[in-house]
């Protein structure tokens, strides 16, 4: 698998060209029973890859080789080297020798425009949170050009945290989309309907409408999924529930949802509904393997069996659980009951207060470790598949994403592990969960695209993206002094 | 405050020096009534500084000017000009314009040489992790060298973090002093006492020696203040506890112990000698203000009303707590009770697994929210605090350490904020704490003395500390495949 040196490629472009052309256009031709040098757009050779597939290989000396957005190889060196006997011709060469690659981290519950307020308020009530800061702050500050910024500046710190895919629901859901396209970034994302004026949006009808052309117009789209995203059972009424799943399933679009997150939802729901909000939202025909339930922690053993039979998606956010103390989820449980339990930091605003998915993992473990009083509870293997192939089955996405097998998308991270804090390694996934962190992400890919390559992020202007940030934080600060 | 140029400054050394010479041995002339150049070793300017004194002052546009190893001066850039009116000598200058400094992170209980077992086995019970995995692992792996080389890289992880000082006992412990103090790190080291055979010394006779002559050959040191370090209640008699703190003070040396770290512990303590730890440990007379108790999970209010009027120091290990699943310290009602609350990482082996105090922070103020149902429990100034002058406190070197004041070492940490994840910034604190990590520290100082600059470590050679911590980690597994 030796490179062809850059002259020798000036030289051949035009020949290389046409067979590369040739080449795609005949999928069946590029193996190794064709004995003809294969293309691809992008290999990444010597790599440590951790592929979070059925078997949970760990391949040490390994290859991914690319074409498209597509996974055509993925393996050792030497069966790569059998499959490309004679020789390959790659448009793009990632050498991660002493590198560790692992999938692309999915993200499946945030709120990404408001890092724009990170750290506004924190260390208060939920109640104080929402009612003196929060919502004043959103009413005042919420415009399209506020989640412009706020989504690309987000968009960099998600990157350089190793998150190529995420579940956002929030407003001017349409802004997020191009910026989050423009990113190069696989979003799941949802215009957020609830029963009060939103600061695009004014009334349910607005909200149906905007996510109507938001659904035509993303839908088919290789990196934005539109949803469909009606707030939680206590911002909206039954009829507003049914009106947005009934919109989901007519577009075969997914749901988001706030799920189960306070015991206060909980309690008002048995009192208004005489049923847990799972329950309820079973009830009410909400419940569907289309459906992403973030938190999901007030659940008990009937809620469980019941979103693991609709084969609902939900995601566990254990920063944001802890900084809010709104409980801890029974994750285990429910992952032991089939649940598809997936990963998410939730907003990056007085719950949490950042997009760091390396972080999620570590939390993640150690919650659940602490809640059982077991360190056996939740371990890092178990926790980097929240973070992957457990949160692509929450997203109902795993037959894409979530895992590095040939012909999924070639979403994934390289780590670097020259660092002091990433030695020795006698475990990878412990090595992951417990020792690495963002800091360690030097390249990532999405679609085969490199979005971040040897510690640049490539599709976000950030030093444009963090002076804005710093302007549109002295305009919250000061919207609030009035 | 202009800088003065290097052709100015070549020009005019001789004069300089002799100025030096006479400003440093003249202390009083170099004030502000003075109307001459007043010289100082380090000048850091133009920084906001989380300063932590009594009043907790944030200094924006702030100065720090050191002689020696003490910070002369901190205040603004204004008061900084009117008593540098005649202008200043600075052998060294750091422009910190747009960057956050705060006092140097104290890791209050570890055990860094662990750090070549990182990750050997975690996910698996307290008992299963010692007798299986680490109890063999030391005894075949434990050496002079592997001391050396551990801490090395160990230090270098912990500079990387913003840690300055920190309390450790392990083995070799004179041989972790040497790279503790060539690193340039201040370090309350203690050599263990238990009552079986260690990697180094065979008996208790062994091991008192070895600590009186490791006591004779640091005391006085400015870096390395040597401790006498009993493990704990469990793995100690009666008499070697006794003997340990007869030797301490003896020496005016700090004691440093594991205390009520495990349920079982306050079990057995209560059917063995009629007590809790704490109350036991009182009994035999160990706990006075020259001790430094780790973890304290499992006290009780009488524990805590001791432990508060002994002024015992006590240290919070969250991040360990939560991966052994030892419980949870009542924190806040530690706090409460007047107690000398610091906080550590423990040993980066199975119980962590790295050096962080940025993460370890952020994990302690989250914990107690989710342990006392209360998003209020514990803020980031209060994390903060535990991190620096409670945690000087805690050591009983709140004189010295803990917060940037005039007088007190310059030990403190510059952080980049030219990141992401670094904005908008509405609090100091919370943005420390929930937002900001290891990745963001740029510069650190240890009495006056740069061990970090612009992101590169100066006092250890970090790519032979990496190569030979892999070698280690190397030797570990294969001594355990035998």
């Amino acid at each position: 698998m030796d490179a062809i040196s850059s002259k020798q490629m000036k030289t051949c472009v035009p020949y290389l060209c046409l067979f590369a052309l040739f080449a795609m256009s005949l999928p069946s031709f590029a193996d190794g029973q064709s004995k003809q040098a294969v293309a691809y757009d992008l290999v990444v050779k010597d790599a440590t890859i951790v592929t979070m597939d059925p078997e949970r290989r760990v391949i040490n000396d390994g290859v991914i080789a690319v074409n498209g957005d597509i996974i055509a190889f993925i393996g050792t060196t030497s069966a790569f080297q059998t499959t490309t006997a004679k020789g390959i011709v790659a448009k793009q060469t990632i050498d991660a020798k002493g590198k560790l690659i692992m999938p692309g981290l999915i993200n499946g519950h945030t709120h990404i425009p408001m890092v724009l307020m990170r750290g506004l308020i924190d260390d208060v009530t939920l109640d104080d949170w929402l009612r003196k800061y929060i919502f004043p702050a959103e009413a005042r500050n919420v415009t399209k050009d506020f989640v412009r910024w706020g989504s690309r500046l987000a968009l960099a710190e998600m990157i350089r945290s190793g998150t190529t895919t995420f579940a956002d629901m929030y407003y001017f859901e349409d802004t997020e989309a191009e910026e989050t396209k423009a990113a190069g970034v696989r979003g799941i994302l949802g215009e957020t309907w609830i029963d009060f004026p939103a600061p695009d949006n004014k009334s349910n009808a607005e909200m149906a409408a905007y996510t109507e052309k938001f659904l035509n117009k993303w839908q088919g789209d290789p990196l934005i999924h539109p949803a469909v995203a009606p707030h939680s059972i206590y911002t909206c009424s039954e009829k507003t529930l049914r009106d947005a799943a009934a919109m989901a399933r007519k577009y075969h679009a997914p749901i988001l949802i706030h799920v189960a997150e306070m015991r206060k939802e909980l309690v008002d729901s048995i009192e208004k509904n005489g049923a847990t909000p799972v329950q309820y939202l079973e009830r009410i025909e909400v419940l569907g393997p289309d459906v992403l339930a973030a938190h999901c922690i007030w659940t008990d053993y009937t809620d469980m069996k019941i979103l693991a039979d609709r084969q609902v998606g939900c995601v566990h956010n254990p920063s944001s659980n802890m900084m809010l103390a709104s409980g801890v989820a029974p994750v285990v449980d429910q992952r032991a009951a089939g649940m598809r339990v997936g990963l998410g930091t939730d907003g990056p605003s007085g719950s949490n207060n950042d997009l760091d998915m390396m972080e999620e993992m570590d939390l993640a473990a150690k919650l659940q470790k602490t809640y059982r009083v077991d360190p056996r509870a939740l371990g890092a293997k178990g926790a980097l598949e929240m973070a992957t192939i457990e949160g692509a089955r929450a997203l109902h996405m795993e037959k894409e994403i979530g895992s590095l097998e040939t012909g999924k998308k070639a979403d994934f991270v390289v780590l670097n592990l020259n660092v002091p804090n990433a030695v020795p390694m006698f475990d990878v996934y412990s090595q992951i969960v417990y020792a690495l962190k963002a800091s360690e992400v030097e390249t990532v890919v999405v679609g085969g695209k490199p979005v971040m390559k040897d510690g640049k992020v490539l599709t976000v202007d950030e030093a444009q993206a963090i002076a804005k940030g710093i302007e549109y934080g002295n305009w919250v600060a000061a919207s609030l002094k009035n």
